[in-house]
């Protein structure tokens, strides 16, 4: 039982994840490994990384690492795997790590064609007000704006020498001119607090962004006279869509939870889900739910329950027919009503602090 | 007679040119059109351009308007080329013209993996020095280098937006990431004088620069939000390879002069270049030189006879067989030896005041 709920996902979706792990080389993750794992961790979504040995080794000995994650301000919403990248950063912004926060405007300006004024405003205004509604600890985090750090810039210009078109393509699937200059700019990024001392990183990161990390760690290799290190990565699932996809997606609002959102959307969304009780009440208390079809159990599981002891007890109740799916949506409700809440009021105490953030200062 | 001394460069090689004009959608330039035309618009080295009436306007109104070029300092040599470049820019700076020089150090690193430091280096140590020993007036020229200014390395972010891929290629021909990145911060520098307010602008360029140009043009055509004028350009024709090659080129180190080279060397060059002279005395004295063939003659008229007068006489003398090959080459010698005794000096003198020139202060 206790082995189920570390991964109660579905073995189908189990094995594409697999698949991943073999594809793209990364290492499968032991969440035994680190001390105090978070939830994310605890439970099997943080699933993989690269080169984790040299971040593990820099908690435990107290050495100078850093965290890394940027905010693409391309609108006014955030989705449930960012959360996930901010429940990583916090991790190892907790366990020691010296904590770095971009703004991708640069990206948002040649990917999206957002203005980069437009993008500041969507930045202070909302992303990192929500970063620290998430958790972040604003007092201890170093924040830049691309468009600001010409040391970023100008490596970007340095790195892209180190790589032919035909490389880009083959990792990315396709090439532009702005999703190679922004591209450019993450390696830049990924590096940056390496660029006055050599020292472990990691990224957390969703794995559809691990093109990022295989591109930075291709042109580390070949940056001969500049000594960084590979930087490591840590790879969450995606959080599925409610109808049982296995991403939650915009391009299918009903099945799609925003942050924020009006609860009451919110609330319809989540009992018209992917349940995994079964046609009858009778059926259902006979032969339990399908708990590994349950697309709100994954989100309880995923985002909503914090204690382990209490998302077991649902398991338990759920998988035995002793909870019914109307039942189990309906403490998920409860528990996103809450979220949601706190989510909001934190971004509005935040914004008041906007001012408090340690921005780099650039000459 | 004067017909041929406007252009006696040879019919095959005037076809090609015929062919780019068509190509391209440029242009034929008039001198008589303009005040003063300089040696280079005079004698039909520069055939044509883009835009050329707005130009003609501000300079006969007295409006505001720009000349720039760029600086690529990939290595510690300039060709006869970038000469006729600085000629360009010195004509329009005489005729009113705002000057912008830009030190194109992150296309050096992008393109030729040069790094910033040791192209800023060359930069200051050589370029610059030679563009004022070739007439530039520092007093009056706005210098900067790319890697400084974030206005232009943003802009450049903006503008990727608007070109897809295959236009690129398209465009030049064929990409890469360096040379994309590179591209998109040259557009951003030929639209950097209309940042704060939108002017016309010339730049004056060998033809195979047209790509930048064409790019340039494509994407004031795109970015609606902002109201550029599209840029001008005026073109020269390549100086022929000693060989009577369409194009002087390092990779023929025999048939190619660069600035500086040393005398002895030039000279030898210059004796050995493909002549129009026939082959016994005799016959030269009957025939007369077959002077559209003659690359001292081209050299001589592109680059090393300011006066009309002059050049007319040698014309003639040479054209009736009254003056041999042998004799053109010596004063091509001679004149040459003054030429580069003269840029040597002027490049030292230039470097004593480095610290005279208007550099760009940037935040």
């Amino acid at each position: 039982m206790k082995q189920k709920i570390i991964d109660p996902w579905g073995s189908g979706l189990l094995e594409d994840y697999g698949k991943i792990i073999k594809d793209f080389g990364l290492e499968i993750f032991n969440s035994k490994l680190f001390p105090e794992p978070n939830r994310i961790m605890r439970r099997g979504v943080v699933f993989a990384g690269r080169d984790l040995k040299i971040i593990l080794d820099a908690i435990k000995s107290k050495k100078r690492y850093y965290v890394l994650s940027g905010i693409m301000p391309s609108n006014d919403k955030i989705h449930l795997g960012t959360k996930m990248v901010v429940e990583g950063i916090k991790y190892f912004q907790e366990h020691g790590a010296e904590t770095y926060i971009l703004i991708a405007d640069l990206e948002a300006a040649s990917t999206r064609g957002v203005t980069l004024g437009e993008a500041r405003k969507r930045a202070l205004d909302f992303h990192i007000p929500a970063y620290v509604a998430l958790g972040l600890d604003v007092g201890k985090t170093i924040f830049y704006f691309q468009s600001e750090n010409k040391e970023v810039m100008n490596n970007a210009y340095e790195f892209a020498k180190k790589i032919t078109l035909n490389e880009f393509k083959a990792i990315y699937g396709s090439a532009d001119p702005g999703k190679i200059m922004a591209a450019m700019a993450q390696v830049a990024d990924i590096l940056y607090p390496q660029f006055k001392e050599r020292m472990p990183g990691i990224i957390p990161v969703g794995v559809d962004q691990d093109p990022h990390i295989r591109l930075t760690r291709d042109i580390v290799r070949r940056v001969k006279d500049r000594k960084f290190l590979l930087p490591s990565s840590l790879y969450h699932k995606y959080t599925p869509s409610l109808d049982g996809d296995i991403k939650m997606s915009k391009s299918k609002p009903e099945s799609c939870i925003e942050l924020p959102e009006d609860i009451k959307s919110v609330k319809k969304k989540i009992r018209n889900a992917l349940s995994g009780g079964r046609d009858t009440l009778e059926e259902h208390r006979k032969l339990g739910a399908a708990v590994e079809k349950d697309m709100v159990f994954e989100l309880m599981k995923q985002h909503l329950v914090e204690d382990d002891a209490e998302l077991n007890k649902i398991y338990n109740d759920y998988k035995s027919g002793k909870m019914t799916s109307g039942e189990l949506k309906e403490i998920a409700c409860g528990k996103m009503e809450g979220f949601m809440n706190n989510f909001v009021k934190g971004i509005g105490q935040a914004r008041k602090h906007i001012d408090r953030l340690n921005f780099v200062k650039f000459k």
